[in-house]
């Protein structure tokens, strides 16, 4: 069954957000899908949502979508049972579960650890789509034991998970995520934590402060079991963090203002590197800049009249500041509905900047 | 005519972003405006926004609204040819241009520091609005040595700017600025500059470091000046931030679970404390979940399911991930309007999730 290219009988182990939108996307497209939890309120609510559960077949594919610390030992449980499927597991660090792995006779030959970039901000079963992973980053970190035949058929589920496959060595991925996720997750932790002493007026802040402390809101249950699992990864990267904040801290003793600059320079560089939306080359938008009132229906008014227009937005933000009563909206536009935008709003008394 | 309660006649130096927006709004209020500033273009642009410039009368009012390494120079200068005149500055340290003042006879009694909290992610005259300041916080923060009756005169005229007053010790506003503003920053250039060493991959970053670089965006040649203004209170923050992060650091290493996540607590409550929307109690909402395709007119189209069921949308935020190619937006409603929403897009075939 394995080798005809495809998986037709998927088993997932775990019913959080991104198992349970692995199974239902699986079904839509066709497979066999049984999914399963310790808990029990969370299977049963996942098997709910799959309309066609399968229970007797044998899978010809396991995800493991556990928590990243009993990763390794639901796969030994589930090899046991299936030797002859191939298995993926969905965690945000690689290298570890790799390296237990390799230990591992015959299911060495079958694992490769995968990882979809999609969004955590709601968790759980209820929460899960068969779209979560449409048009997201999903990587794949296969090992050199790995039989590579294996590895192209994951290619071919992801792809139809909807997702881009990224294949990635296992080492250099953890590094990356050590810079671009756990990181920035940790510093946004430190930063809330040092807020401890400003006893008032934190509400005062503006919206860098808020952007700067949205991760910091994470969940330290799930979140210390990833940082731990990359610790060889991320260490290093707090290290250098660091020596950039001692850099600016000594620019700022010996009052330094070239070198502040220089920092604030490389800094601005690589924020450029990022990237805009969708991490691809920014579109050719015009961006508004429209004062709402803290009324009732203000944001539905100003997008009723851009529908008027049959103007399509492309992208917004929103900006609230310290105790205003007034919010700032930028909404993105092809140059020319900008221009009928911005017209036709000033007519009706709305206050609009083009940026 | 200083002694009347209110400023009639208003000098403004510096023709950017702040000082443009409090010369268009003190026109619009009916005072007598004059603006200048050492760059002729930006002066001109100023003098073409205000449609009654006031060359040749004596101010009661001069507000500096020069870069802050330049306020006590310019400030001098002014007191010089305006004697009676009352002086505000609108930096974002007070400390420092204080402690000068008060050597200053004369100009001691008659200055008083003050901070308007007001958005600087776009610049110059040509971005000033008169209702920039509305509903915003401006900070007042008075030395002992000023006339408390110019004090109440400058509340009074911040008050028709539109803004709310919070009068504030120089020496707690700047402790307050470095924890909320200056500290943010510095770890936002110290991050994006730490990025150097990733060679590639950056753009599959999701919206976490987005979000923890934008500050890192900012301009260099300002933010030096502010951040060397405010280096006394700004020190022992980092020096605070850098002995929580050394903690999750030795947590790492030592593999002490119980203590990240508690680190992780107290980020996640001080993140609380920030509070929501413009820095009230956060209101009662319920939100919903909205998955965007990232097709021509997508958005209006929601917004227009919106408008037809006269729904209220209170507030949005959207979130755009790695290489995706759709978004998801949260709309925050009304429970009731939230219910009535949700129901009509699922029948129209949106995904919909309510949080």
């Amino acid at each position: 069954m394995s080798n005809e290219g495809e998986f037709k009988n998927i088993n997932v182990v775990g019913a959080g957000l991104i198992g349970t939108s692995i199974a239902l996307r699986a079904a839509q497209e066709g497979m066999s899908v049984s999914i399963s939890d310790i808990d029990e309120t969370a299977e049963s609510l996942a098997r709910d949502l799959l309309s066609s559960h399968s229970f007797d077949r044998e899978p010809d594919l396991v995800v493991i979508a556990t928590p990243p610390n009993s990763v390794v030992e639901v796969l030994k449980g589930e090899y046991e049972q299936h030797p002859k499927a191939t298995f993926i597991d969905v965690s945000s660090v690689k290298t570890k579960v790799q390296h237990e792995v390799e230990f591992l006779t015959g299911l060495k030959t079958r694992f490769i650890g995968t990882h979809p970039m999609a969004g955590r901000e709601i968790a759980g079963a209820h929460a899960a789509q068969s779209d979560l992973f449409v048009g997201r980053a999903w990587f794949v970190s296969p090992g050199e034991t790995v039989i590579r035949q294996e590895v192209e058929k994951v290619k071919g589920f992801i792809a139809k998970m909807g997702a881009s496959v990224y294949e990635m060595d296992s080492l250099l991925h953890d590094q990356l995520m050590a810079h671009i996720s756990h990181l920035p997750q940790l510093i946004s932790t430190a930063l809330a934590a040092s807020l401890e002493t400003q006893s008032s007026g934190l509400e005062l802040a503006g919206q860098g402060l808020r952007d700067m402390t949205r991760l910091a809101g994470s969940n330290g249950g799930l979140w210390s079991q990833i940082l731990l699992a990359n610790r060889e990864q991320l260490i290093p990267a707090i290290d250098e963090f660091v020596s950039n904040l001692n850099r600016l801290s000594q620019d700022l003793k010996q009052e330094d203002v070239v070198d502040l600059e220089n920092v604030f320079q490389i800094g601005n560089q690589n924020r450029q590197r990022i990237g805009g939306k969708h991490g691809a080359v920014p579109r050719n938008y015009s961006y508004l800049l429209i004062v709402i009132k803290d009324e009732p229906g203000a944001l539905s008014d100003l997008f009723l009249e851009c529908s008027k227009l049959n103007a399509n937005i492309e992208d917004l933000s929103i900006e609230h500041s310290p105790g205003q009563l007034t919010g700032l909206i930028t909404l993105a536009f092809s140059p020319e509905d900008a221009e009928r935008v911005k017209s036709h709003l000033t007519d009706k008394d709305w206050v609009v900047h083009q940026r």
